[in-house]
């Protein structure tokens, strides 16, 4: 909820839903995993689509009722998610192409990922209507937020606001589908319903922060419109 | 599949699925539209809301099996999608925010779309996992296509190519629900399943577009990655 100026660095996580000690946690397991990747002469890139492959693989396994399996690849598939980014600066190789590629298939892995889950709830719910309609909306709420993210630096202004970036969604999904695995069908749609709210006011919060951040900066009108 | 040139101009129909009469024709539609709007003293955001507000009036509609009427009130919603640029533009009134809250509002517009089409078909049909399957891959790639421009845009470079860009997406449908309303669910299903292949493949164009570009134009580093 707290208003970041624009540029702020990314890790900050005010107003996230997330305790402090998951991200630092994360941060912990993704140095050796760096060290491991340059070790083995991989590029970012490469990186990038080696996680979006393993996603697949977890939203496969997930539509096809593995669902603790599903979960783990998909926990590791998440953390590959940051190592792209984090080997491309220990390199000093960070490109605007790789930036755009890594943040392109990480949202097109979030997609993949929802529909494995719709796909599972189709498969195993006797009445999918509500669930489904939790999901789409948890969906199309992610991918707005990060499209508002994504337009408003097409502008020139910074939108890193929010209760729901991708991080957090993440972790939630995770959560949810291994509640599932366990026979908590409930705690996965509870999930979905969370990340519907989240999502939809998310991109609420980033409309209205890029709104005031434009009363405030002076920029210079958008060719495109 | 023709590669524009950065900041190319939009109305580019090189590579669309759609023939031009179709867009000579919203035009024409467009002139009278905005002198109206001109003579209510609309301003361009509100007419953005407006845009949005007739968007989910239809979704609802279609979600409750009142499909021809939908799709008829949809026209109309998408036709408006335009209206708000070019009275912004008429006045010269053209803002970021604007620009921005066009965008972000036009997706969530599209998001619901296929959000009451989904709860149309999880209420009507039998077995709805496969047009399900197909309308999820169609929404996220509709998304993403959208996404992946503004990404590039980001980091300074266009990506307006590839098969379905979003006016495409519409009237196509535009079309599947009327088929629909009209008995012919099949025809509904088809769109889906063309929609959730062309949006894929231009989530492709674009990638592989901005990787040509990112080698051929010399640009600064983006400061985020």
């Amino acid at each position: 909820m707290s208003a970041s100026a624009p540029h702020a660095p990314r890790a900050t996580s005010g107003g996230s839903v997330l305790p402090p000690w998951v991200k630092q946690g994360g941060r912990a397991i993704l140095a050796p995993l760096i060290r491991l990747a340059i070790a083995l002469h991989l590029t970012p890139n490469s990186i990038t689509v080696i996680g979006l492959t393993i996603t697949v693989i977890a939203a496969i396994l997930i539509a096809s009722d593995v669902l603790l399996v599903g979960a783990v690849i998909l926990t590791f598939g998440s953390i590959l998610d940051a190592v792209d980014g984090g080997l491309a600066r220990a390199q000093g190789a960070t490109t605007p192409f790789g930036a755009f590629f890594d943040s392109t298939l990480d949202r097109s892995g979030e997609a993949i990922l929802f529909i494995g889950v719709g796909a599972w709830l189709l498969r195993t719910q006797p009445d999918p209507l509500l669930p489904m309609l939790a999901l789409m909306v948890a969906m199309g709420g992610s991918l707005l937020v990060s499209y508002a993210h994504a337009r408003a630096q097409g502008i020139g202004l910074a939108a890193e606001v929010g209760l729901a970036p991708r991080t957090e969604r993440l972790v939630l999904m995770i959560v949810g589908v291994a509640l599932a695995g366990f026979g908590l069908t409930a705690g996965l749609i509870g999930v979905l319903v969370i990340l519907a709210v989240l999502t939809v006011i998310t991109v609420i919060q980033r409309i209205w922060h890029v709104w005031r951040l434009s009363q405030a900066v002076d920029i210079v009108a958008n060719k495109e419109n």
